[in-house]
C-alpha cells in the first residue's frame, strides 16, 4: 500500500495581482505543511487570477506570471516549503510559439518541476478560451513518493476525451484537477456527478480544487471535492469558504502499464519513487450543502463583497423606495461589508406614498445602515421648467434625479453606488437608463422578481430563527410593486403578474425557447409575442447596464449575446385557420422583418421600478 | 476556351431581417440577369445578416434561416431567374447534428443545388465564430456551363491551409469567397494583396464579394475585387457602396486532374456540363480608392446612418459645445441622415465662453440642423441646493444636467442621442459617466482626438473645394480644447498635449505594447504610466459607454476584453542602480499589486469634455 496526504487549497485569487496571490500561495503551504501534506493543489490559474481576459495575450503580463512562478518555486525553498509538490495552475506559455496557455505548474525542490496545458477549452456561455490559449497536447503523470498523480485542469473533466478517459491506461493512482468553475445554481449536484463518473472511468481517486470568491460578473463557489473510484466522497469543502482541505489517501500497488495505448501521449516525471513509511491517517471533512435559498444568496454577497473590496471601495451607497429590491440590495449590502460601510437614500417625489418612506426608515433602523433622505421635487421641477417633459419621460426623469444624486453623492464621497433592478426588470426593460439604472455593480441583476421574494422571506426567517432583528419591512414584501412615478400605479399596470412573467423569462431567456414552443405549452399567445418582444426591445439598455454577479444557467452580458441591431422576432402560429395553419408550418411564419428595433426607445423604456 | 459573366453584389443585410435580405437578393437577381449575368454571388451570411451573435444557437432562428433558403430558390423559379446560379450566405445546421454552420448555398432551377459550409472560423478581436458554428470539413467545386467554380467564406481565404490552397488541386477554374469582412482603416491594401496571392496560389481567377453596411459597432466597406491568378484587378466595387458589379471571365481548357491529392474531402456538384457560346465580353470598372480621411470619415457616416435607419428613429439630438468634437458629430450626423434630422442643443452653464455658444450656433446655421439653447444652470443650482457637492463632483454634475437634458428630450421627442465622446478621452476616461456618456450611439467612440481634427479639417476642404459653406466653425478646430466646467480650464491641465497621448494610447491599446517598450521607444516614463493607469482605471466606464463604429485596429468593445478588477498595472523599470537594474530585469518589475483598480472613482474620471 501506498499513501499521499493531499491539501486542496480553495482559496480567492485576484485578477493581475501576482504578488498577492503568490503570497496565497506560500501561506496556504505554510498551513498544509503544519498540517503535514505531502502535495498542495490550488485552483485553475491561480497565481493571474481567472479569468484576465485579454490580459492573456499582453506579453509582458505572460512573461510576469512566468516569472512569478519560478521565483514562487524558489521561495519555497527558501521557506523550506519545497519538500512538500506544489500543483498551482498559472498563465503559461507554449514552447516554441510563446502562445498563450492555461499551465498547471508542478513545484518541487524551488524548481518548476513539470508543466501541464490544459487540453480542452471551453469557448461557451461566458468563456471564450479559443481566443486566448492554445490547447495541450499532452498528458502528465507526475510520480510523487511513488503515487503516479494525472493532472488535468476544469474544461478537460468535463469533456468525454479528456484525460479522465486516459488515466487509467496510463495506470495513475490519483487524478488531481484543478478548476475555475463559476457559480450557477444547481452546479455542485452536477458537479459531484461529474467527478464521481470521471475517478470511476479513471479508475482511481480524484480530487478537485476551485476558486472561491467574486471577479466581475462571476463568483466562484469553491465546493473542492474528493471522491473514491466507487465515487464515495472522501472530503467536501464548504461553498463560497476561503479553506485548506487536507485528505489522506491510500493506495494498492498498481499493476503495471506496459500495455498503455496512450503512451505516445503521456510525460512521465519522476519527483519521488519511495512510497512513504506508512502512517496512521486524518479523518477529513464532508461539509453539508447549503440550501437553495442560502447558496444564491451567498453568491450575490460573495460576488458583491469582493467587486467592493478588490476594486478598493470604502463603502457603498443605494436609494431606498420602500420596495423589495431596494430593501434587499441594501441587506446584501450590509451582510457584505457590515452596515457601518452602507449609505441609504431615500428620494421622495410627489407621487411616493408614505409607506414608502416610512419602509425607507424602517429597514435602516433596523439594518443600522445610514440613512439620509433627498427629497427630488426641486431637481424635478428645475428640468420641468427648462424643457417640456410629459407621459413616460416625465416618469422617468424622477428616476434620473434619483440616479443623478446617488451618482453626484458617489462621485462627491467615494461611494461605490448599487443598481437596485432585477434579472426580470432588466430582461423587459422595465428600467429607466441613466435613472435606476445608475450604478457601478447591481448584485440582483441575475435574480428574478420571485427570487427576489423568495430571498427575502428567507433572510427574514433567517433572522427571525436567530433571534434577530428580522431586516426587511413586512410591507416591502407584501405590497403590491409598484415605481411610484405616477398616481396609484402597480407595475402589473405594465407587465404580466411576475409569477406569470419569470416563467417565460425562464423559457425564453434561460433556454433559447420559441414562441411557439411556449405556446404549445399552455403560455397565452398574445402574453408570450408581447414579453419577448420586450425582451428584444430592451438590448440596448443592457448593454449600458452595471456588471452584477451571475447565478443563473444564463445571465445578461457576456452569457447571452445578442445584436442591438436585430429585426428578427419571434412569432407564434396564429390559431388555425386552413390558410393560417398552413403558413404556421413555415418557420418563417416566426419571423417580422420591420422596424421594430431594440433601441427605438432611447429614453429607456416605459418606467421604472424604484 | 470557356466564359462566365460573374455579377458581385455588395449589398446592405439587415440583421434578422430574413423577409427583407431575401427581397434584396431578388432584386439584384434581377439586376443581374438584365445585364446578362450567369451567376449571381452574395455575401456572408446575407440573408440572416451579420454578425448575428447569440441568434445563431436559437433554433426556431436557424430553421427560418434554412426555410427562407428554400423559399428563395422557388421564388427565383418563379420569377425564371433560377437559370442563373446564385450564391448566397446563410445559417445553416450540420447534417445529422443539426450545430450552425455558415454556409453558401448554391440555388439552381428552383432548388439548393449544393451548401458549402466555412471551415476556418476566426475567433479573435470582434470574432467569436468558434461559439457559433462547427467548422466545415469538406471542399465544393460547382461546375457552371463547364467552368468548375470552387468557393470559399471570408476566413477560408485568410488561413494558408484553407480551400484556396486546395483550389489548384481540385482543378478550379474560378475561386468565389463571399465576406462578412468589417472595415478597419488600411484593411483594403491587405485584402487585395491577399486576393492577389490566393489566386496565384489557385492558379485561377478570384472573386472576392463583401458587405456593406453598419450593424452595431461593425461597419462594412464592400470593396468587392476580382483579380486574375497574375494578380491583375479584373474589377473593383467602391467602398461602402451599395452596388452590383459585373465581370466577363475567360477560361482556358484545363488539364485533366485525375491526379487530385486532396480528392478525397471534394464535394463535387455539376449544374451544366456545357460550356456558353462565345460572347463579345463587357468591360467592368476598378473603382479608384478613397484617401484615409475620406475613407475614416465615411466608414463612420455608414455606421451611423446605418444604426440610426436599422433601429427606426427618425431623428438625432446632440450637445453643441463649440468644442470640435460635438461639431464633428453634428457634421458627420447632417451627412448621414440630412440637416433636416439633426437637432443640437447648446447648453451653457457660467463657465461656457460666449465663443463656445457663438460658435455652437454658427455651426447649426452654417450646417442647417435644428438648433435650441437650455442654460443648465437651473438644474445645477437645484442640485446644489439639495446635496453638497464640491471640486470634481461638481464639475461632473455640469456634465449630467447636459446629459439628462439631452436624454429627457429624446425619451420626449424620440430622438437617438449622440455622445460625442473621442477614443482618446474614453481611453483615460476623461468623460463623466451619464453626463457626456449619455446616448444610444458614439460616433466618434473610435476615433482619437487628433483624427477629430484632421477629419474636421478635411471636411471643411471638401466643403471649400465643392463651394459649399464651410461647416465647422475655424475657431472649433484651433481653440485650445476645455471641458470649460471651471475658470480657465484646458485639458491639458489634466492630459499631456493630445498629439503625445494618441502617440502612447496607439501604442498601448491597439498594440498591446508594455511600458517597458514605451520607454525604450523614448516616451517620458512618468507619462507612460500615468496615461496606462488612466487607461486600466477608466475600463469600468467603458463598459457602461454607448456602442461606436469600429474603424482602427482594435476598438474599445468586443475587439479588447479587459475585467474590471484587475490589479495588474504595467510599469517600466526605473533608472538604473545596480540593485534597481537587478530587479528591472524581472518581468515582474511590471507587475503592482494593490487596490489601485480601475473602479475606484464611481463618479466617472476627472472631468469631462464637452
Amino acid at each position: 500500500m501506498k499513501q499521499l496526504r493531499v491539501a486542496l487549497a480553495q482559496k480567492n485569487a485576484v485578477v493581475g495581482d501576482l504578488q498577492g496571490n503568490t503570497a496565497q500561495v506560500v501561506s496556504a503551504a505554510f498551513d498544509a505543511r503544519r498540517r503535514g501534506a505531502h502535495v498542495l493543489v490550488l485552483p485553475e490559474m491561480f497565481l493571474t487570477g481567472y479569468p484576465i481576459e485579454d490580459l492573456a495575450l499582453r506579453d509582458s503580463f505572460a512573461q510576469a506570471a512566468d516569472y512569478r512562478l519560478q521565483t514562487l518555486a524558489r521561495t519555497l525553498k527558501r521557506r523550506d516549503l519545497d519538500d512538500m509538490v506544489i500543483v498551482v495552475g498559472n498563465l503559461g506559455r507554449q514552447a516554441g510559439t510563446d502562445a498563450p496557455q492555461n499551465v498547471a505548474g508542478v513545484l518541487h525542490g524551488g524548481k518548476v518541476a513539470a508543466r501541464y496545458a490544459k487540453q480542452h477549452l471551453p469557448n461557451y456561455g461566458v468563456f471564450d478560451e479559443y481566443r486566448y490559449f492554445a490547447p495541450g497536447q499532452r498528458d502528465l503523470i507526475v510520480r510523487i513518493h511513488g503515487v503516479d498523480v494525472a493532472i488535468a485542469i476544469c474544461e478537460d473533466l468535463w469533456n468525454d476525451d479528456g484525460p479522465a478517459s486516459r488515466a487509467a491506461g496510463h495506470g495513475a493512482d490519483l487524478l488531481l484537477v484543478i478548476n475555475g468553475s463559476p457559480y450557477e445554481i444547481n452546479k455542485d449536484d452536477v458537479r459531484l456527478d461529474l467527478c464521481a463518473r470521471r475517478a470511476a472511468e479513471a479508475d482511481c481517486p480524484l480530487a478537485y480544487v476551485n476558486l472561491v470568491g467574486g471577479q466581475d460578473e462571476l463568483v466562484f463557489d469553491g465546493d473542492s471535492i474528493v471522491v473514491s473510484p466507487i465515487g464515495q466522497v472522501l472530503a467536501r469543502a464548504g461553498q463560497f469558504t476561503d479553506e485548506v482541505v487536507v485528505v489522506d489517501l491510500a493506495f494498492d500497488q498498481r499493476k503495471s502499464v506496459d500495455s498503455n495505448p496512450y503512451a505516445d501521449r503521456l510525460d512521465r516525471v519522476v519527483i519521488s519513487d519511495e512510497p512513504l513509511e506508512l502512517y496512521t491517517p486524518i479523518g477529513s471533512a464532508v461539509s453539508a450543502r447549503l440550501s437553495d435559498e442560502e447558496e444564491v444568496y451567498t453568491a450575490v454577497v460573495t460576488g458583491l463583497r469582493d467587486y467592493i473590496e478588490k476594486n478598493g471601495f470604502e463603502t457603498v451607497i443605494l436609494g431606498l423606495s420602500g420596495g423589495i429590491d431596494s430593501a434587499l440590495t441594501a441587506v446584501m449590502a450590509a451582510d457584505a461589508i457590515g452596515p457601518d460601510r452602507v449609505y441609504g437614500v431615500s428620494m421622495p417625489s410627489v407621487h411616493s406614498s408614505d409607506h414608502s418612506m416610512t419602509d425607507a426608515e424602517d429597514l435602516s433602523q433596523q439594518l443600522g445602515i445610514y440613512y439620509m433622505s433627498v427629497p427630488i421635487a426641486p431637481m424635478v421641477d428645475a428640468f420641468h421648467e427648462a424643457i417640456v417633459i410629459n407621459g413616460v419621460a416625465a416618469e422617468n426623469l424622477q428616476a434620473r434625479m434619483r440616479g443623478m444624486t446617488l451618482i453626484s453623492l458617489s462621485n462627491q464621497e467615494g461611494h461605490l453606488v448599487l443598481a437596485t433592478g432585477n434579472k426580470s426588470e432588466l430582461a423587459v426593460g422595465y428600467s429607466t437608463i441613466y435613472g435606476d439604472a445608475v450604478g457601478g455593480f447591481a448584485p440582483l441583476k441575475d435574480l428574478p422578481k420571485t427570487w427576489v421574494w423568495r430571498l427575502a422571506k428567507w433572510r427574514n426567517d433567517v433572522a427571525a430563527q436567530m433571534g434577530e432583528v428580522v431586516p426587511i419591512p413586512e410591507s416591502s414584501i407584501t405590497k403590491p410593486p409598484s415605481a411610484e412615478l405616477r398616481p396609484d400605479q402597480l407595475d402589473t399596470d405594465s407587465l404580466p403578474d411576475y409569477h406569470l412573467l419569470d416563467d417565460v423569462l425562464d423559457d425564453y431567456v434561460e433556454n433559447d425557447r420559441s414562441a411557439a414552443e411556449l405556446v404549445r405549452d399552455g403560455f397565452d399567445l398574445d402574453t408570450v409575442e408581447r414579453v419577448l418582444a420586450m425582451v428584444d426591445h430592451a438590448e440596448y439598455k443592457r448593454r449600458q447596464y452595471p456588471p452584477g454577479p451571475k447565478v443563473s444557467l444564463k445571465a445578461f452580458g457576456r452569457d447571452r449575446r445578442l445584436p442591438i441591431t436585430n429585426h428578427w422576432r419571434e412569432k407564434a402560429p396564429r390559431a388555425a385557420t386552413p390558410a393560417a395553419s398552413e403558413d404556421s408550418d413555415a418557420p418563417e411564419a416566426a419571423s417580422e422583418a420591420g422596424s421594430g428595433s431594440g433601441a427605438a426607445e432611447p429614453g429607456g423604456g416605459p418606467l421604472v421600478t424604484e
